[in-house]
């Protein structure tokens, strides 16, 4: 975890703040005296909500109604999923085993959970001018590049073709792994052309991947 | 104000901002160049939120569904009017004349707002610690004494009564005012036995008072 620690410019001081933030609760529940992510994931998600919601007040002009939405974006379970995923927190996760198999697939909403944990874990061992700095060296840029992360893609994807009155499909294209433990992998087609693929555990995770994957080719 | 201030303990420095806090858009409207205080409401709705997170996080060893539902009791617009009240804001706001006849029957989302507004101006003016201290000063006490607000009244008066099987009843009985400046008297009923009386400029929200009243005198 040093490099990531050190690519962030932080010195932890309390490590055990950022164990539990990487320990899902099935991981906890296999180690005794382990406390999983929850509780700081709560305390995360206000603070990253605080950070993101005065950098707004300060850089927008819009109204109360406009930053709302703005914020909404920015904060949604894909938007943290994908701060999580380039500070590649992911590899500090910790799963039960029972859970491990998903890692494949990547468990969005676990990944999306830790973002907000271990920014709790940095507010308490560092202080809030420490989180406040990271959190807006993270988030900020994708705010100026307008990136912009949808709560939902299918539904965004299917607003974006609706002017031109183009037809989507999802059609799942594979079934992997034994029946508890399903990986699939959907495609979906505008107009009968495939636009995105997606996989995951379950149906629709993947067809919000493919949807996701469209939306950024049709950006383009 | 500076009574305001000196109950609080705090030494303003941009009286422009506590200005703003308490500006509704139907005053701002009706004032050149006076910006209304929606958007430090919503900044200070976040600072509430984070504040109040931490305090339940520090505090209570409840795992995170349990913090959620406690703080949402703690956030929400009856809460937020209720420390209004408490503080004396609804002095210091200033509508537009439009808004003016409402204040017999207290605005109650206005006067909520503005309390997420004024913790915004103070954490402008003077930081982010001493807005915590103040925010904890007024919330703390209501959550020690497990004082709880619904976001719903109505719901929890049905609920309350729901064991014993007892009757419900809204009785609008009275209309004051002219036709578009309506004040509404309603009273609550349980079992044909009159529990509470309400007052507002709509019938729903004199529903909500009556039931508010109903409630209190139910946990008597």
């Amino acid at each position: 975890m040093q490099e990531l620690f050190k690519k962030l410019n932080i010195e932890p001081q309390d490590m055990t703040l950022y164990e539990r933030a990487f320990s899902h609760s099935s991981y906890a529940n296999e180690n005794r005296f382990m406390q999983s992510y929850e509780r700081l994931e709560f305390l995360g998600d206000a603070i990253v909500d605080f950070v993101v919601a005065e950098y707004l007040y300060a850089h927008f002009r819009e109204d109360e109604g406009e930053m709302t939405k703005v914020r909404a974006s920015y904060v949604c379970e894909n938007a943290l999923y994908e701060y999580s995923m380039a500070m590649g927190l992911n590899h500090y996760l910790k799963l039960g085993h029972g859970e491990l198999y998903k890692e494949n697939v990547q468990n969005k909403a676990i990944i999306a959970d830790i973002f907000e944990s271990f920014m709790a874990a940095i507010y308490l061992d560092l202080g809030f001018d420490v989180v406040r700095r990271v959190v807006l060296s993270i988030v900020t840029p994708y705010i100026q590049d307008q990136v912009t992360f949808f709560s939902d893609y299918k539904s965004a994807l299917q607003e974006a073709v609706q002017t031109d009155k183009k037809s989507v499909e999802y059609i799942l294209i594979r079934e992997d792994g034994p029946s508890h433990k399903k990986i699939f992998t959907v495609e979906v087609r505008v107009e009968g052309i495939v636009y995105g693929q997606g996989v995951a555990s379950s149906k629709k995770e993947a067809e919000q991947n493919a949807a996701k994957e469209a939306l950024e080719k049709l950006a383009n």
